[in-house]
């Protein structure tokens, strides 16, 4: 593309580095803003600069927060002892969704992942270790993708804490409710017989 | 949504005040940031509010410009005479790619939209009125979006310019080269029967 402008080109270049926006949509974006009143501008981009400048992790989770301690870390009616292992802050707000959880989390960043040049010491894992040391946590829940990077990242963790006294479950992989079995796939149908539950907990629900 | 941080909160809704970007891609986005190396978002920002304060229209065509007069208008070769009216800088930038004008262009920023509050006034069409007022404009070339806005706005511009010596077209419209008739649209088909032109014409080509 040849712009006439080279002020245009920059921020067309700029936006299109952003994960799936290309060069055309980069384009749409700019012309949009210059539509618009300067403050949407001006707003936009104070609030990136804020956000990565003044972004901060909670110590304990490793979620972001704005303060040391974060919210669900910070609330005594949480159970200490269950923690939820996920890879990022969107698995949280998902979990949390459900109002089904009322223990912490623990946030490690990402996985596993050779091809990404993602290793172990890129994510939170060290500190998810020494907190499980301490004795409080009775229960880890991986909460991964099914992926072979989520499986990878699940048992570097397990052989860690393998020998301590903490017990490890992944959430239930199945049919989701409300699908039809046979539109389901074979892993996925196979795991849901292989790991079937008592008839009278699904009355509880 | 319910989010951890007040930043990221911000930032995400800055981001989907953006066309086409809802609340789940604007997060995305955010946290793509907060990956990346700081220069990125400083990068990211600074573009954007420098395109917005800083950006200049050619004063002859009001094509975005980093200078008083666009390179298109500046230079000589090009014909005066001739002049295509388009919507938006995207126009002359798909035109200018196909090599075959020699002639100088008209932005209107957009069309005349009442369901979009846009009328007459929010474009640059007395700048064209005016400048067809001159007499060294021999040809308006309508190059608009061939939609109910598109038409309307040729209509406006035409009744203005009717009493001038000045002839007016619009670009052809009609089945695109390489596509099989039996898929084109009805008008489209109808439309490039009825302006059919000499077979000599596309030997020349």
């Amino acid at each position: 593309m040849e712009f006439s402008s080279k002020l245009l080109e920059n921020a067309v270049y700029e936006i299109s580095q952003l994960p799936g926006i290309g060069k055309r949509t980069a384009l749409r974006l700019a012309l949009h803003l210059l539509k618009q009143p300067k403050d949407q501008t001006t707003a936009l981009s104070s609030s990136l600069l804020k956000l990565r400048e003044e972004i901060k992790f909670c110590t304990n989770c490793h979620n972001i927060s704005d303060v040391a301690l974060c919210e669900i870390c910070a609330n005594p009616k949480r159970d200490e002892s269950l923690v939820c292992v996920v890879e990022d802050i969107r698995d949280v707000m998902a979990i949390e969704n459900t109002g089904q959880y009322r223990g912490l989390y623990h946030v490690l960043g990402g996985r596993i992942s050779p091809m990404e040049g993602v290793g172990p010491q890129n994510l939170t894992i060290n500190s998810l270790v020494s907190k499980s040391k301490e004795g409080i946590i009775k229960e880890l829940i991986f909460a991964l993708s099914s992926t072979m990077e989520g499986d990878t990242t699940n048992f570097y963790i397990y052989k860690q804490i393998e020998s301590l006294d903490v017990k490890t479950s992944t959430i239930a992989r199945g049919i989701a409710v409300g699908d039809e079995l046979e539109y389901a796939d074979e892993v996925t149908l196979g795991r849901s017989i292989l790991n079937r539950v008592p008839f009278e907990n699904s009355l509880k629900l």
